[in-house]
């Protein structure tokens, strides 16, 4: 890899992120900083100190984001490097902290070169991406885009029982910088791939093209529970083996519909489910996911058309529910253009992708121009103890959110 | 249905089997009458004292199967019929009652008619054919042919921490007339038919020409755990979908193989069974079912081979293991002829027909010649409380008992 200009200090940056690590940390390796609980408090006193430090100026907002931004030669829009600090139950190391501590650190390795930007850089950490203890998931990035209203993040009720607003105001982070009240030039997201193919491929940096969206039904088949024995094969209904069916088809789907196509289903349940009783039941999850809402279209209406012939043929009635919709969204060209070519100049390996999971970026994308740069993920694993970035990737990845940043924070237009 | 001879009385007949149906009768319609319960014991006293009414003599031996015999001209090997009077625990009003009772109303019908045979005439209530309470099902038969040794049988534990030899003493059924000790000229048994071929043709009676083998396997399958959005397709080890397709293959199997051929998927579990993680693991359990023992190791064989097929071409691996097998077997071919012969005579409907369940006939099928008769199964329901069989099929099934009985008892060798 070619050096040209100022680079992040690794050491610093890894030295940062164990420090974060270290709250809610497990014997077994994992982080459990579910969001607001103590360990997210704890971990947003260490971010908040750290941008402080940075000589940052700090706001929380009405949701509890944490906005850090270092001031511009002009006070244009920003440009907001960010992510999240919440963890899932067994979270891994890097899941969301990465993208925020590589922002700390583009900061700090300015302030050391001293340069002085056109635009002021923000580093955003988002309340409440995972989506765990609140179930609506990126509750701080879609109020700070104004998609749900502040005392609709309030009122939601954790799976303990708690409420957002309250537990926010709690932890002391209920903060009172309106939320919608910054409107980024630009939005980059440093996130871990969480899927295995940068780390297959033995490629560090990954640029991403789009998010994927994300279709989510529940089909329940009805069919008859009937003597596994005494019942005719042409007599039987059996909804067990319409599921059967329908999840052979669902791999069909994801062959036939190009490389960006996901379909999988990931849970099932038989009733009366004993041995030697025809299933009379069978409920099956769908996840589908493209990067194109026609190719994701078109996925669910072939999966909508198959349900209905097994219903006709298998002698069965199907019923299917859609949990949930996420429209796939495309990262800003320029963006893409911007980070492609920085990682071309430091003639690092790097491959375009699919971001295949949500992120807040995804709803970033929708209020200003967004970018998502990733990291390998060792053997793709990620909401583990074992998930693992290896300190040069992370450096990589650092390296390109900072020169693609003050690429960015030049441009006056995109 | 042309008359010919004496013939049962169906008043009474059904009036047997309602006294029965009282003893463990549920709000729902069902009976709960588990093997050495207080109900069973009610019940064994209700049949015993009928028996007795009979003027038969009455022997409970060792393991508690009820053995009334009606002496014949000649004290050779008796013409034995029977079934069982435990349920399960939503049971049916007919599932084995009707058997016992179509026998006693056989006996009462020579009673009535002064009929002599030339050989002793028995009917045998079988303990614990279900094994619901105690899980080695047709534990009385079992003893009776001497297949297992009465403390074998004395030592098993119940679902409810009680021993099957202690229960049986605190109902008072522990007798003492050996196992074994009756050699049975032929056995007849005549239950419902539990499947719904005889109600859907409407046809009153099935001759059985065989007692289905049956083999349980439970297979499982080993993959990897992975993110549903971010795994590529191709690097996916879906244990899921490797259930899936030989669910569907079961299905091909059933096809194949002719009409006696069942292969049935009944139970399932993914772990870690959640909409967006391909599953890492997929137990499934599989029922096949032949009455040709080569063609069901040919099922068996084809199992075996697709599965093997599958951990190659699905990179996971797959275990799996034989639960139980139960060797087919065909029934005693005269006396098949001779039902159906009678059936004939009788003018009555009737079709060939294979048994799809396990009954105590394939027990004693191994001893003595061993003949079933089967009755229609409404909608072929069976451990249900909407079990039913019309009086006039019950009717015509009892008739046909009685009229082969007679032949049979007439007999000198097979």
């Amino acid at each position: 890899m070619q050096t040209m200009g100022p680079e992040v200090d690794k050491v610093r940056l890894m030295n940062r992120l164990s420090d974060l690590a270290k709250i809610g940390a497990r014997p077994d390796g994992s982080v459990c900083r579910l969001a607001l609980t103590d360990e997210d408090k704890a971990a947003r006193d260490q971010v908040v100190q750290c941008m402080k430090d940075l000589n940052m100026q700090v706001h929380v907002d009405q949701v509890g984001n944490l906005i850090g931004i270092r001031h511009g030669k002009t006070r244009k829009e920003p440009v907001v490097m960010g992510s999240h600090i919440d963890t899932v139950p067994t979270g891994g190391r890097f899941d969301g902290a990465a993208g925020v501590v590589a922002g700390l650190e583009v900061v700090e390795t300015l302030n050391d070169f001293e340069i002085q930007t056109e635009r002021p850089i923000a580093v955003v950490a988002f309340t409440n991406e995972e989506g765990v203890r609140y179930q609506n998931d990126m509750t701080g990035s879609r109020a700070f885009c104004g998609f749900i209203s502040v005392d609709e993040a309030y009122t939601v009720e954790g799976v303990d029982g708690t409420f957002f607003g309250k537990e926010l105001q709690r932890i002391g982070y209920k903060g009172e910088f309106p939320c919608g009240s910054i409107h980024p030039h630009a939005f980059l997201e440093l996130h871990i791939e969480q899927g295995p193919v940068l780390d297959w491929e033995q490629v560090p940096v990954g640029v991403v093209e789009a998010i994927t969206g994300i279709a989510w039904y529940e089909i329940t088949i009805q069919g008859e529970a009937n003597h596994a024995g005494t019942t005719p094969t042409s007599m039987r209904q059996d909804a067990g083996l319409t599921a059967a069916r329908i999840i052979t088809y669902l791999r069909k789907i994801a062959n036939s519909l190009g490389e960006n196509q996901r379909a999988t289903c990931g849970a099932i349940s038989f009733s009366p489910n004993v041995i030697n009783v025809i299933p009379e039941k069978a409920v099956l999850s769908v996840d589908l996911r493209n990067s194109e809402d026609a190719i994701l279209k078109e996925a669910e209406q072939r999966l909508q058309q198959f349900t209905g012939e097994c219903a006709q043929q298998d002698g069965v009635s199907i019923e299917t529910r859609l949990l949930s919709r996420i429209r796939p969204e495309a990262c800003h060209p320029v963006i893409v253009e911007t980070i492609k070519k920085t990682v071309e100049e430091m003639d690092c390996p790097y491959r375009l992708m699919i971001s295949g999971a949500v992120h807040d970026a995804l709803i970033m994308v929708r209020r200003c121009p967004t970018g998502m740069v990733f990291v390998p993920s060792k053997d793709g694993l990620s909401h583990n103890p074992a998930e693992y970035t290896s300190t040069d990737e992370l450096e990589a990845g650092a390296n390109v959110l900072l020169r693609t940043i003050l690429k960015l924070s030049n441009m006056q237009e995109m």
